[in-house]
């Protein structure tokens, strides 16, 4: 067969016939053909796991509204004036209610930005506050994690009585899911606590993290979210297009638990047996700007491969590795352990780290092809993998070590994917 | 091989290994860095083929700015401020600019909608026309084409100095792209004149329509476009998620032409020898609601395949043929003569008529089966397919029908994908 990649600067292969071929995509999402509004406001309307939040607020109520950032696709214009809408409802008093954009350690949000983000209308009528993780005094310590860990937050989580999250579920390398908590910690968190929870999240293994819910990092995250005294969410699934197709609202944890559970049955994709196939071809798409982005296919391919599999990113690349972080290409992929060394001795951040590890378990325990025309054939082996000048020289090779009946999994989307085994 | 639809409802098929299979689907787009705002202002400030707006325009100048509406993707509220910088630059009195939503025979956006399409702010601060196609007061001839077809259009138009149009280009089975004059007629036109555009489309052969930008049907539209005197366009090309990649402003042909040829780099996909090829499977995905917005898929197939294929169409369909459209099921796919008959006996709408005419062409010179979890096996066949439960089944008859060596294609987002036969 011969399988034309989504890119215009990356040649179709072909894959002789004596393979056995499995081809998977990520599932079509049907859209909703209700209004964003509709699904928002008949979400508010029944909550999940506690009472509506027009019951809970009263004229006094001191409340504090999180909404993540631009680099998120969360509409929160679409959103928000229906939950002012329900809290009016209960008798709150607008001024009152102050906004807090969650930006872990991303730069602030400009005036404009928060105006696109939440709606002109309403980042005229309320206090915006940009998260400071930079700025101390901006921090709170809201207590200790059973292991020690000291829970620096946002101080205006404290100033408030009611804490609401508005966010988007989908499934996420780090955290299992986006949504939930994850607004709190590491939305609001200090600088250390968001190097440190991308960090931990590639000490388990991939498969127990991405797209399941209940998880180590996500039991982290539910227990600072707590502690911070989150009250609510208002969490919406959105499709390929990032319109809202359904809302969860209600308890940090079991409004999210739903909200997942109807994640999983629009992302997740079913690969039958992918221990018996030796071969795995992969895109990254729609993540193909540079490498730092499309280590999310490699996240995905982590969940299924066996060891020793030959897999075969391709990825246009057109940025290159990195930008932003030059430490990537500079110390190229590695294990956990080598990567470790490298943080311990302070030479490494924890957020590049983790993007590091991201792909170096895979190349530790596989043996890697990267076919990407935007990254010299040089950095290719710097990074840690075999460079080839096009996907078919990549197969040949594979099919030279693997034999000439050796099955092959292919996967397009591999940016948005969330393979698991069956 | 086993190739995964990208819908839970539909079960894999196994294409056995003695077949070649060419498997395709469309080209990821690469997203910009840039902020929309400052794309859309950069191409203001380069027009194609006209003077800057703003050298245009003075203080007593009457601008009309037409947009599409909510059943379009154009993001108007990140062009329109821009363009009213422009405008503004150049001396415009805002008193003087109108705004008119282009609904072809849609119903009337609401207060709220204008507001979500171009901006709360303009939405409050200029004189908002919603198309009034149903009342012959609200329109005006403008001359006759030179068959002699009268030119009925918005009266708007009369009235203004200026006239630019916002919208945005794609690839489009009627028109060959949308966008230019298109936001003109049938944007603004008579009923009357909107049934006759699509009617009229299916009397060329698809693929001398389809991603082509000078056609026919275009030839018609630019006409119609100057005699209702628009003076430029504002046009701009989406990525898959509806994020402006590039804005093409200027001379409502020229600059159309350009953004047609860029928008066709980034759509059209080569397929290799059609011709040579005797099965074709393809999906419906992203229009996959129901089989009036699927017939998309059909369109693309039209394209390619050559007489007597079998051609296999995989939709879920869970609103069935179409809930607005009840004649489609009720007279069937049918060919151009056919159709013809009705429409001439006033049996059947033209907007209608085209649907049926896409499918039935199709269906006419192939052996058509289709496979529809959300339609009834008898439904199927009066549409004029053969009905299969599952697409195993259907290729399995495909198989018995060319013969176990069969060259087969596979295309992968029917609903957008936009083939050409190299």
């Amino acid at each position: 067969m011969r399988y034309c990649f989504p890119y215009d600067s990356i040649a179709p292969i072909e894959i002789p016939s004596s393979h056995p071929v499995d081809v998977y995509t990520v599932q079509s999402i049907e859209a909703s053909r209700q209004q964003a509004e509709e699904i928002v406001a008949a979400s508010l309307a029944h909550p999940i796991g506690m009472p509506r939040l027009s019951q809970l607020v009263h004229g006094g109520s001191r409340i504090l509204i999180l909404v993540d950032d631009l680099s998120r696709p969360t509409p929160a214009h679409e959103i928000v004036p229906a939950l002012l809408g329900e809290l009016g409802r209960g008798g709150a008093s607008e001024s009152n209610i102050r906004f807090l954009i969650a930006l872990g350690t991303h730069r602030a949000m400009t005036a404009e930005e928060i105006a696109a983000k939440i709606g002109a209308q309403q980042a005229t009528r309320f206090q915006v506050l940009n998260h400071q993780w930079h700025d101390p005094a901006a921090l709170h310590a809201y207590g200790r994690l059973d292991e020690g860990t000291e829970v620096l937050l946002n101080r205006a989580l404290l100033e408030s009585d009611v804490v609401i999250g508005v966010g988007s579920i989908a499934p996420h390398p780090a955290a299992g899911f986006s949504g939930g908590g994850k607004i709190i910690a590491p939305g609001v968190a200090s600088d250390e606590a968001v190097g440190e929870f991308h960090w931990r999240s590639v000490h388990y293994p991939q498969k127990e993290v991405l797209g399941v819910r209940d998880n180590p990092m996500r039991q982290r995250i539910d227990a600072m979210a707590h502690m911070a005294g989150l009250t609510a969410i208002v969490n919406v699934v959105l499709d390929g297009e990032n319109k809202i197709v359904r809302c969860f609202t209600g308890h940090p944890v079991e409004a999210h638990r739903e909200g997942c559970r109807f994640s999983q049955t629009l992302y997740q994709v079913e690969v039958d047996r992918p221990a018996d196939a030796g071969i795995f071809i992969i895109d990254t798409h729609p993540l193909d700007q540079d490498l730092w982005q499309g280590v999310k296919a490699m996240c995905a391919l982590e969940c299924i491969v066996p060891d020793d599999a030959v897999v075969i990113i391709v990825t246009p690349c057109p940025e290159g590795v990195s930008r932003q972080h030059p430490d990537v290409l500079a110390v190229g992929y590695q294990g956990l352990a080598a990567t470790t060394e490298l943080v311990n001795a302070g030479r490494l951040d924890k957020v590049t780290a983790h993007n590091i590890v991201q792909g170096g378990r895979l190349i530790e325990r596989t043996q890697a092809f990267l076919v990407s025309p935007g990254i010299e054939a040089g950095d290719i082996q710097r990074l840690g993998f075999t460079p080839f000048a096009c996907a078919q020289d990549a197969l040949d090779e594979a099919i030279r070590r693997k034999g000439s009946r050796e099955r092959v999994i292919l996967l397009g989307m591999g940016g948005e994917i969330c393979p698991k085994a069956v």
